[in-house]
Order: C-alpha cells, then sequence, then structure tokens
C-alpha cells in the first residue's frame, strides 16, 4: 500500500484533531477532576501528534489547511459515530475508533515514499496518555456491575463504523481494487490489535 | 502578597484546565480548519501549563486531585460567566478572562514562599498559542462591522465577573483585611494588561 503523501498528512492530520475533539469534549463533559486529568492526557497528546503532522505539511511548503480541507468532512462523520450515550460510552469510543485509526495509518505510513515513512509510523506511535485513558474506563467498568455487557456491544458496533471510515481512508493510492486485495491482511491485524484493547479494558470483543 | 503554597498551585492548576476546556470546546463547535488549529494551540499551551503545576504539586509529595478538588467549583461558576452566544465571544472571553487571570496568579506567584515563585511565574507566562487566537479574533473583526462594539461591551462585562473570581481567590493569605488593602495597586495593573488586550484587537476596554 503506496499512499501519496500529502493526502496521507492531510488524512492523518485531521484524523488527530478529531481526536483531540473527542477527548477534549469528554474532559469539559465529566464533572470528576481525576478523570478530567487522565482524559486530558489524551487530547493532548492527539494535539501534539496533529501538530507533528501540520509541521510536517509546512516544512513541504504546502498550506495545513488546504491540506486537510477535502477530509474534513469524513472526519465529522466519524465524529458521530464514536460519541456515545455518556462520557463512558464516548471515552471507548475514542480510544476503539482512535486506536484502530492510528494503527491504521501507522500501518499506511509504511508504504510512503521517501524516507519519511518511518518518521510518519513513529509519529503516529507516541501513546502517551493511553495509559491514563485505560485506567479510567477499568475503574468505570469495575464501579458498574452493567456496564462491561453495555461497552461491549458498543465496542463491536464501533470497530464495524470505524472500519468503514479506514477502508474510504485506504482509497488514496488512486487503485481502488489493488487497494481492496491489500487490505485484507491489514484488516486481520488491525482486529488483532483492537481485540488486545478490548482485553486490557476486561471487555469481551 | 504572599499566598500559601499548595492553595496556590491547586487554584492554578484548575484554572489551567478550565482555560483548556474553554479553548478546546470553542475547538470542538467552530467547523472551520484554520480557526480550529489556531485556537487548539492555546488550549494546548494551558494544558501545558496544567500539567506542569500538577509535576510541581506531585514532586511536593501531595495528591494533585485533593489539592486542586476545593477550587473546583469555583472555576465552574467562571465557565459559566466566560462562555459567550456564539464561538467569537467565547474566544473573547477566554482570552480576556485567562489573561487576566493569568497576571492576576503571576504576581501572586511572586509572593510565593521559597525558589518557587519565579519559577511558577515562569511556568505562567508562556504564552504559545496567543498570537494564533489574537488573529482569529481580528480577523472575525474585520469580517463584521456589527462585531466591534458587541465584542467591547461583552469585554467589559467580562473584566468585572472575572475581576470577582480574582478577588475571591486572593483571598489565600488568610488575612482578608490585609490582601483588601494590597489589591488596589494590582487591580490597576491588570486593568492596564486588560486594556492593552483589548487595544491588539482593535477593540475599546
Amino acid at each position: 500500500m503506496t499512499p501519496e503523501l500529502l493526502p496521507f498528512l492531510g488524512r492523518a492530520a485531521v484524523l488527530q484533531m478529531l481526536a483531540f475533539e473527542a477527548y477534549s469534549r469528554i474532559v469539559a463533559d465529566v464533572p470528576d477532576l481525576a478523570i478530567k486529568d487522565a482524559v486530558a492526557q489524551s487530547a493532548g497528546a492527539a494535539l501534539s501528534r496533529h501538530e507533528g503532522l501540520v509541521a510536517e505539511i509546512r516544512r513541504r511548503g504546502d498550506d495545513p489547511i488546504e491540506v486537510m480541507q477535502p477530509f474534513a468532512d469524513v472526519a465529522a462523520r466519524l465524529s458521530g459515530v464514536i460519541t456515545g450515550e455518556d462520557w463512558r460510552e464516548s471515552l471507548l469510543g475514542a480510544f476503539v475508533a482512535f486506536g484502530l485509526l492510528d494503527d491504521f495509518f501507522i500501518r499506511l505510513a509504511e508504504g510512503l515514499p521517501g524516507d519519511f515513512g518511518p518518521r510518519a509510523a513513529q509519529l503516529l506511535s507516541t501513546t502517551t496518555g493511553e495509559d491514563a485513558t485505560v485506567r479510567v474506563l477499568r475503574a468505570a467498568i469495575e464501579q458498574d456491575r452493567t456496564l462491561p455487557s453495555l461497552l461491549a456491544m458498543w465496542g463491536r458496533r464501533l470497530v464495524g463504523d470505524t472500519l468503514l471510515v479506514a477502508r474510504a481512508a485506504l482509497h488514496v493510492t488512486g487503485n481502488v481494487e489493488n487497494d481492496e486485495l491489500r487490505i485484507e491482511p491489514v484488516l486481520t491485524e488491525l482486529i488483532a490489535a483492537h481485540t488486545r484493547r478490548m482485553d486490557e479494558l476486561g471487555l469481551t470483543s
């Protein structure tokens, strides 16, 4: 999978902005200070990755806003998909969807032309703040016995919807048929990583 | 003005979290990517300052959440005060209120015991992202002729409400009468800095 560089950077940057928005919305909605602090770490990490990608676009002499603009609508659609009924669902939504999409973009980055591939993969692999989010979700799950089955169900819906977005994001190489042939093994990997994330929370995937 | 160290750190940390929430709420609400990007810088800067203060509390062997908790309610009240009718009012609200309160906490930091004063003042003085917010507000003001008078009025209301919060925050030395005597010259300084900020936007204060 060899995506074109600029569309890749634009999509990845929009995605990180979206992750920032999703996490920071939870920070603003939750009254508990400890939860605010934990989730704010995830928001900050997404913002750092966004800024790294924007800096890369600028370094190439391109205008980040122009490069990101074509993907703003897809991103907004994803936002509707991952927002849950309460903050616990929304937090799982962000954790599951952006975990999956980050993995996907890291795989895409490996196919980038030039020396930027490894750098992009590294930039997207910084998972600062993820531990704090996992702790918050585990604590919520321990406090409410009805939550595991609810979140497990929500997680299954999320993964389906997120993969649809991932498929749309894949069509950046200009060769759709070729993409489709190559996506199968990647999907298997993504699902395996997703299953590990759900396991970490004590949820069935 | 010699505030006690831990309540100072708790209040300052809560305040920065509040600034993060105010700016990031605007990021989520505004559809324009360029504005999102600019305001996200202010959100990120507030989060960095918050994390610096939390790290300082932890370094002293205290629990950041316990230290911040007593001030969470005052903070929530401020949040109601600075949220405007649209994102332009809310952005001016955040810029004016946190500009004023940051100045105030920098002054308070100067009176802190030990070597932490200058370090706290430095930490609170990092204004990354402020330029971007000023640019966004100036562009909005240029595009809408009805905006300057509206925002000028809103700014006057904000400064009054924010100073009430600042006065409440001042009562950390345990000697209210003494505080009140000392606050006058500080208020004059704060208002002068506020007037400069409004001038920068082309707004009368």
